[in-house]
């Protein structure tokens, strides 16, 4: 049986996350997305916030499952029997940084290998800091998250921020 | 009329900044500078700081405003009946970064288009934060800054930095 | 009154290149669209044809003027008393031969701004080699190529390639 | 089962694209190599030398296959029936090309879907132009392609460039 | 007499670093390691504990001798008497931050001069955020650091974060 | 005693070049300046030319050599005994390739080191072909290559290109 991880932040899931992992999920039997608590980013949605997003978003993928984890990648692989990692790029500074990572991962354990699949084009420009910053904002997010999930983070993004928003 | 906008943290403006604005404001009837609050990146000047540097140094062109904004941008346009929007770029990391933005940009508001100046070469290495590195340190930014401010730069950056200053 | 020259190849012209043109135009009096003969680069269509796919495609746009050129761009635009050159931005490759040639561009006559537009997200993948890669293999250019030149340039395409198109 | 198309050039092929394969191939039920063509690239070695140095290079990987092609990569997927492409990625010029090759490869037929795999450390300088140019000037091609061809390849060389060889 | 300044946060030194350090110091008489204050990265080793790595990593090359700054570099380059400076460069995100470096000294002192040497394939992926990363989370960083340290730097890293390590 | 080869093809050599030719070779005890002949590359100039332009370039730089070479580079350097190789770097796409060739040689001959230099602002966007595209329509290329082959350089496109050169 193959296993694969998908992981990330996740700060919050984009339509572009749930793209890649719609795409991919499909040749693995099972594909776990594994949300990083990544304390050190300060995320803006907590770890439960950012895992219940996911579930929502990706309730109808039969084989997908999500969890999360506060170590390093590679031990999380181990633990799971996952044999590949499943990583979307969108641009060129998403391609150094996973490169690296691809690199020392691939030291730590040769039997597990990184995939990478390209962003469609209507989500390249997609990153979970553009919707931040608009939610924060009170921009529109329509179209740039799943469509599961719009009216929930729209509800989280006013009880932390509506207050604060201001005039030009 | 054709109205532009030019957005940017300015923290603080450099001759980099000038020279793109003097370039690209022949090209409109009004061309507004538009200095963004910032306050997730904890500019080093304050918003009132960096608007009055951008005012002594741009004085003597006619068409340009100056004006501090803490919204999104695109909102800013609307307000303001601007329909483009001037970006100076120097670097590949700029362009990333910037061209993400055009893009969502260009989706919350079509009307509105991103047009991008290059750099001159003389000015392709300076950033504001190699001014403000140079500053703290008590180095010379003669020739990085526009001349009609480098004094009341440098006398800033004595006030601040004055006292922390140590040898090798 | 102001003048605009997009100088390119356009070997054929793509969704891309008339999207750009299409945003860019409504900021200039006259937008002359620059054909060079490029005879180096060994073009795919002769100069005829390129420019009767771009009057076709660009037919519509009022302001838009189509012509060939085989100089220096700088002289191209003194000549016709161009203020601005208009370049779309696909990807990184793009900007640093686009930046190379604005600054060239800016020493020989600094009257003349180079201003950059980014190509939009569902055409960022599109390039005229590419269009030409399918249609020499006979696979579909449909969404790739403006609609009105579809027909022709297939055909085109057929004239050229169709007896060599080989089994895989 | 699943089926996975490697496609290339291959002229000739290195170690980095044999670790590629080692890698990749393990997840599928159908790893076939696809050695294009390229005519217009105009190759230094035939479409036959090249099949035939991979043939050896890969002869212990029981579910590698190896083949030719002159059509359009995605066409030839259907042919074969295969629903990912798998591509290995060494730097950034690299993934600029690849990137725009997936997306229109998605857009031509949504359900097959390419893989990168980033190149070992140890072999992300390695290219077939590399290996091409030392070859050409009689230089030591030792490690930088598979042992199995590293004779077969080295006789090639002496018999296409031994003669024009000069001192320096 | 040359001298040659290397500057850098080492935080910690790396395997990376010292490559670049044994290979570059052969050219010059003096070869001073700097290690650089840099407050505002908030260093994970104090600055004596990164001096105290590097002078057990490098205790074997006679000619290299480290010291710690913190002030602007090319003040520091003067005080010394050193004409050069030596960075290592691994990927594109590099040369970006250390072109506009070496430019803006440049101009500061045309008599110094930067030189940059390519960082070996096999220490291309390695830098001291990911020997970070391992180590707070408990995995092993063997190789990755100069052998002379390995074992103090893990012990640091015991002491640091042992309590904090969780489970995935 | 220190030998430093700097190579390229040099058609022609550009005020950029010289720019990095002065300031490296004061670090050296000699300089030798390799022209590569480059047939591959088809130069527009011969390699008698490309040799005589550098040496009137070069004559008042007292310890700068000029030689031609057609062979691995880590061939000529071990004939000439140079322990080190200069190359100038002014763009990322530089910077790939030459990152590649510096590791190439390294694992050919770990006893001879690449060395970098960055291209001054002014020179950046300088290249041999912006040269030789605007000597061939006739552009001025004054301060574009050294003074001191202005005059003949321009008399070298005059006579190849001077009947061919159309209007716009």
């Amino acid at each position: 049986m193959s296993i694969a991880i998908c992981p990330g932040t996740f700060d919050p899931v984009t339509s572009g996350h749930l793209d890649v992992i719609g795409r991919a999920s499909r040749f693995f039997d099972r594909f776990i997305i594994a949300v990083a608590a990544s304390a050190a980013k300060q995320p803006m949605f907590s770890l439960e916030e950012r895992v219940a997003l996911l579930e929502k978003s990706a309730c109808n993928l039969d084989n997908v499952e999500i969890r999360s984890f506060d170590t390093l990648l590679i031990l999380l692989a181990r633990e799971l029997g996952a044999t590949a990692i499943v990583k979307g790029l969108r641009a060129i500074s998403d391609f150094e940084y996973e490169f690296q990572m691809s690199q020392i991962n691939s030291r730590m354990d040769e039997n597990v290998e990184t995939f990478f699949v390209m962003a469609s084009p209507e989500h390249s420009f997609l990153s979970s800091s553009a919707v931040r910053e608009l939610g924060v904002y009170g921009g529109s997010i329509s179209g740039m998250v799943p469509r599961e999930i719009e009216a929930d983070l729209t509800k989280l993004f006013d009880e932390k921020y509506g207050r604060k928003r201001k005039g030009a």
